[in-house]
């Protein structure tokens, strides 16, 4: 493979001027500028950013830690974070900690070995002292630590408020909440103290379900609701923490042979692919992924400029109308 | 942050001491071993990898470029191919080209750039002179490239057989055939030419519908799909080359009131999580994504060992009976 030797020696020109044209630095004629390039070209010369990271002690690369990678809400996360990467000239190191905290803990560490310029983290159990040895930025998504730079969450509470207020005025009298994670402090929390508040308020009779951790890693919560719809048949309302969980109790209804909408309506959130493939299609609260993910590539970018960024940034959400409600 | 010389001073041993027990080279008596240990950990010393990558060439990273990352499939692919690239040491620096060509070729050169160890590639756009550049070996999953050092595919001749026969011994008699990707030699094609074969040894009429490429990219096939199910009322079962076109498919049936499986049944493609969280299900062909993923990882793991792989592996499918049919 070429070197900067062998193009400087191939264009006639010193290393120090065919490093300055790459690193577009100080005055370079345009002459001399194409002439490089074409040489480069001819030699079919790639800079070698291992050993630029190494000098400028910068990577240019994202880690990115998430508990799930097949989850949607995470796909479509990891999606959005990808492309806010590339247009911030960054590449994203992807880990999945499959909700271990050995394994969180492990893929931290390999971060800091690799010498990230960043770290984007989601839920996890990773005890925050390790945070506070970290040389990097670290933003979270939906989750709270002290020692993070920044702290990124959509309006869970607003959310909560905007899925119960809707259920009420379809005219359902008994809702039940299924919760996401368990057993831990997260801001999604906040939707079922909404989601408590709005009930109490309008007098509506109401449920919460606070399915274990294992639910929530294994992705699966059929065992865990199907005996409270058959429990607690006066049901008519279901805000679900997530599509997932909605379209699973959609399944349930329909071997239950309860009709959805009609005796039982349902509103999910997140709204991501899988609100819009299942049949009825799920109303549900949009998270702006998108924008919450540049906020993220964003707030890292600027943290890294010596700029200082919000502690906390909540994004608004949106209530989606669709077919199961 | 702890250097090398600052381990090797505080615990009086040389450098180059140091840096064999880190590397496990040379006889080191356990005591020394210990006590270095002993210092890293009191000092917080991490091994710089960028260092060291660029002092062996390898940087123990896998160049993972798909087409999506929130299509189901690729979303449990890059699962899959996480966990088996941490069971063999690798790390993965994620792209998505999104279909575009020009994203692609930049990643491979990124991949180029960043001394990868290796990369994977699914389906895509790029010439394949770019391929014979590389100095890195390239594996792809369901692809065919001269150039790339090994090919995965899944059985997808074998699947559609299992999908056109089920569908027939399940008493469907006209019979129509969703494509996923056109407007490429792929290896999936072969499921449309069994599909074929199979309908036409059992005199089953059949219609095949082969989407533009702007559908698999927007990931929506609802415009394209519902007009032929208008003019063709007498469709009774369908295959999907896609668990998500499937889905597709039971949300038209149901605005139609086309009742699924009495009226109209229908196998997919891929059996990943968006077949078991349909209403009804979706009976699909599984591709084991777990034991291709490790193939490819391993692959490349063998082949930067010296050792020759096989230029082309195919994996069987299986008929997963659910409620679609």
């Amino acid at each position: 493979m070429a070197t900067l030797k062998d193009v400087a020696r191939e264009s006639g020109l010193t290393v120090g001027t065919v490093s300055r044209v790459l690193n577009n630095r100080g005055y370079i004629s345009e002459k001399t500028r194409q002439k490089v390039y074409r040489v480069m070209k001819e030699l079919n010369y790639q800079p070698n950013e291992m050993a630029r990271s190494l000098s400028t002690q910068r990577t240019n690369t994202i880690g990115v830690i998430v508990p799930h990678i097949v989850h949607p809400y995470f796909a479509k996360m990891i999606d959005s974070l990808e492309e806010a990467a590339y247009e911030n000239e960054y590449k994203i190191l992807l880990f999945s900690s499959k909700r271990k905290d050995y394994l969180e803990e492990k893929y931290i560490e390999m971060c800091w070995r690799n010498r990230v310029s960043g770290a984007i983290l989601f839920s996890g159990l990773v005890h925050t002292e390790v945070f506070k040895r970290l040389d990097f930025p670290v933003i979270t998504i939906e989750r709270f630590i002290d020692e993070a730079t920044a702290g990124i969450v959509c309006d869970n509470y607003q959310g909560g408020v905007l899925a119960t207020e809707h259920l009420i005025e379809r005219g359902c009298r008994h809702l039940l909440h299924i919760g996401g994670v368990n057993q831990m402090q997260m801001p999604g929390d906040k939707r079922k103290v909404a989601f408590e508040k709005v009930c109490r308020e309008h007098g509506v009779n109401y449920l919460i379900l606070e399915p274990d951790d294992e639910y929530y890693t294994e992705m699966d919560y059929y065992a865990i609701i199907r005996p409270v719809l058959e429990q607690h048949p006066e049901i008519d309302g279901v805000f679900a923490s997530s599509d997932l969980i909605a379209a699973q109790v959609i399944q349930i209804c329909r071997e239950k042979g309860i009709r959805v909408p009609e005796q039982m309506k349902i509103v999910g959130f997140d709204d991501v692919n899988i609100a819009s493939l299942t049949t009825p299609r799920i109303t549900t609260i949009r998270q702006p992924v998108k924008e919450m993910a540049e906020a993220a590539v964003s707030a890292l970018n600027r943290v890294l400029a010596g700029e200082t960024v919000a502690k906390e940034m909540r994004f608004p959400v949106t209530l989606v109308r669709r077919e199961s409600t």
